[in-house]
């Protein structure tokens, strides 16, 4: 039977959520390690997205092999006891032999948060990146524009990625000032390329700034040779969350 | 000149605020290096309160002796700029040559803050002590009102203490449930004993889970010898934040 969990986790506790050879401090890793001691066996783990180093996840989806013994909803408890405090399991839900966690994904949400205010706000450090200076909302909101649609996105990949097809669909781009000075970036889409987020966030900024121009994205997407010298530094990790998933 | 400091910081970086000769790894320890870096002398540093070891601060304030050469308003920026992120400097004032940071204080406000959900909140995790269980608030709140007003408090000082005077004046408690179930309590008071805040919490909820009697707050503050038998456990530090001082 195969099941699919919800999880939450502040990313600063690890690296990453992909496992990897030389570091134990995975997402994936703890979850592994938490699964094989209630099923005695490989849960078989598949995550739906490889969150970065120090970002955090909401509603980041996770499927495995389940067996007959253990009901699906003791799954919640039951890995909640043994898991670190800064991974969090919200949910388990059954789920039908065809469905992959990463390909039936339909869209995703990252969520990025920017502290605007003089000191950032002490309750934000470990979920927001810090931004004093002042910036052109009104510029960013027209440059936003230039993002959504059907696009080949291969400009907005950091090196290190490993795929062939830059195709991606941005379906919102919202950004949203709260009354405490903290800024939200929320960006829809089917999917994301590695680090893309990221340098669509930190490009935005650097144009809202005025170091950059208006038109980066829109170069940027013509550009397939060298579009990445339009766009502007990659926004630190800190600030983004994965914060929903729907199939 | 001397000069007082509203700072913040996340007390799960640090072992307490307090220096101590055991490790560097204290508020008043970074504080005390980063203020000698830029006055090249003793900073004659006092803090309000010392918070203990996993307790945050949104309004811990500090006095030092500062120099003509530097104007008070800079002393915000130079400090954020060597001082660890989890530690922020919001404010300086100068003030006169006889206040004292703590001696001047007339009343300071604990924020503690549970997550009562059945998981919790993922940003809530390092600010909030989690408690899943059912809570008879009702019950809770009758207890606290046996609180107010000034007391000897000595059964609700933990072992460790260095003081002779336990009489406190304990002005305001309350207590509310926010829309995602984070329970919060802010207590005000002239002063509070070593683990006083923590120790009135935890017996509260133990009360709210039905653990002990409704009057044990009233049966403690009576029995001088062995009160504090007749109370809950201390709750844990990471759910509590030094939230003002009034002077």
């Amino acid at each position: 039977m195969k099941i699919v969990l919800r999880i939450g986790y502040i990313g600063t506790s690890f690296k990453g959520f992909q496992k990897q050879k030389e570091t134990e401090e995975t997402v994936e890793g703890y979850l592994e390690r938490a699964l094989f001691k209630v099923l005695q066996r490989d849960p078989k783990l598949k995550g739906a997205s490889r969150t970065d180093s120090g970002v955090h996840a909401l509603a980041q989806m996770v499927e495995f092999q389940g067996i007959e013994e253990i009901p699906t909803s003791k799954y919640v408890n039951i890995l909640n006891g043994s898991l670190p405090e800064t991974i969090r399991v919200y949910e388990a839900l059954e789920v039908a032999d065809d469905f992959h966690v990463r390909y039936s994904a339909q869209s995703k949400t990252y969520l990025y948060r920017i502290d605007c205010n003089e000191v950032p706000l002490l309750t934000f450090i470990p979920f927001a990146s810090f931004c004093p200076y002042k910036l052109d909302l009104a510029k960013m909101e027209r440059a936003s524009l230039d993002l959504k649609g059907e696009h080949d996105f291969r400009s907005f990949a950091a090196a290190g990625h490993q795929v062939k097809d830059f195709s991606r669909n941005i379906t919102a781009v919202t950004m949203i000032k709260q009354e405490n000075n903290i800024l939200e970036f929320r960006i829809s889409g089917d999917g994301f390329l590695y680090k893309m987020v990221r340098t669509i966030v930190g490009t935005l900024i650097d144009i809202g700034r005025g170091q950059i121009e208006e038109d980066a994205f829109k170069k940027a997407l013509l550009d397939l040779e060298n579009g990445r010298q339009h766009l502007g530094k990659t926004a630190p990790g800190k600030g983004l969350i994965l914060e929903d998933i729907k199939y």
